[in-house]
């Protein structure tokens, strides 16, 4: 028997995102069913953690357990011709028998990406991969929602790092288990403005991408969209720097701010210890 | 009867292109039937110019004729409303009744983009928006591909200014109509890099966008994307620079490259005359 780990990539827009479901396409369940294909075995398929419908992976990583004698070498190749385009291998590797994704995951960074879009409208093919802002030059107000204060938004973010209960943050959450997470590191980038509809068109200005990388232990669910949803609203003026530690310490999700959307994120990498 | 120009950006990725076809869903017959429920009127739209299934547009030009008496400010709003999200109105304006998208047209741009993605695999969720030319650190020979002579496809696009025969780079050419076009200017850009997965994950290097703009007083069916696909060659050294000039003066389409495909393509602006 060996231990597959397998790094892939995939686009959730057609998914009803990770977990099986019994009547709705899902990646673990694609990626099963290319599995089976290739071997006749039915195996299942361990994540490191579950992505919601609309979410997308760069480095996702799970492990299955298989008897196939196919050479480790061609999985790579043997599952990307098999499964459909929107989900990719990257990786496939041997590991030890007590290797699990999920379990023996020590880190994991999400990104989430906002598009500041100085149109009438957002851009119809970004839609299902980034949050898109739009200002309308031609409306009022349409400049408030979209002028985001990074400054404010980094100074707000820097009481997220460390251990803390993280309930505040967390949709659904269950009482057994515990809501405290250890994160390590949050980023705010406003990217080089990505220009490649800036010639002219409708698009006065060229649309700007605001990245906010979070990298902890662990996340509950739904905490990097809530977070991102908050310190959007204090970033435009809605809410006060200040109100994130509030929030944070208040361990109550009503306090937070709006979820930002499943389109916005990504699942960039897991860490495993080494060996 | 008002004439009424549209402009639009959509996203060709569903949809059989823009012109009405009997059996699959266009950009144009979308529109149309858009009109339709709106105004109860069968009303013909007249675009710029088609574009093909999976090219998208960020400033096309359309116009149709109206005796609705829906206010010229309400059009934007309603159309987007029963319009599909990939089809969005950015602008809608009363026009002089001779106006025709069309035969009104002075310039248009186009825009070409290629994600140059030094990672085992292509990211997934641009893939109907870029071309993504794909470098495998794992495997010999992938850098090749990859690595673009920018200067050399720029000294080559040179000769494409001004006004020539470029049967060369015109598929399903007709004896009935000039190949004749004049390229007012031809733009190759290095894009800062793009830098959302950046921080990790797969993606060893940060994907890099390489655009190439094109504006001329008209468009051969497939010209750009053969213009694209020719330099392109060049710029991975299998052609030489001086092949540019040489297939341009040929007239036969046989001696230019492949055409490069249409999820790279985007219709950005068409221009005309100021009244």
């Amino acid at each position: 028997m060996k231990n597959i780990r397998l790094t892939l990539a995939y686009d959730g827009t057609h998914d009803a995102g990770w977990q099986v479901q019994p009547e709705a396409p899902t990646i673990q369940g694609t990626i099963e069913a290319a599995i089976t294909q290739l071997t006749g075995e039915q195996v299942r398929i361990h994540g490191s953690g579950r992505t919601d419908a609309g979410v997308r992976a760069l480095g996702q990583v799970a492990n299955f357990q298989t008897e196939a004698t196919i050479p480790l070498e061609r999985w790579r190749h043997a599952l990307n011709v098999v499964l459909p385009r929107d989900i990719v291998i990257g990786r496939a590797e041997e590991v030890p028998a007590d290797f699990h994704a999920r379990y023996s995951a020590k880190r994991k960074t999400y990104q989430y990406l906002i598009h500041r879009v100085f149109s009438p409208f957002p851009l119809p093919w970004l839609r299902t991969c980034t949050w898109q802002m739009v200002a309308d030059p031609e409306s009022s107000g349409g400049m408030a929602e979209w002028d985001l204060d990074l400054k404010q938004m980094r100074r707000a973010a820097r009481c997220l790092f460390g251990k803390h209960d993280f309930s505040s943050f967390e949709s659904k959450s269950s009482p057994d288990e515990s809501s405290v997470r250890t994160v390590f590191d949050v980023t705010l980038d406003n990217s080089p403005r990505w220009a490649p509809w800036s010639s002219g068109g409708l698009s006065h200005l060229p649309p700007e991408v605001i990245s906010i990388s979070i990298t902890a232990d662990g996340f509950l669910y739904n905490m990097v969209r809530s977070i991102v949803g908050t310190l959007v609203e204090i970033g435009q003026g809605r809410r006060s720097r200040t109100d994130m530690e509030r929030i944070l310490n208040a361990r109550d999700r009503s306090q937070a701010g709006q979820t930002a959307p499943p389109q916005g994120l990504y699942l960039v990498s897991v860490e495993y210890p080494e060996r």
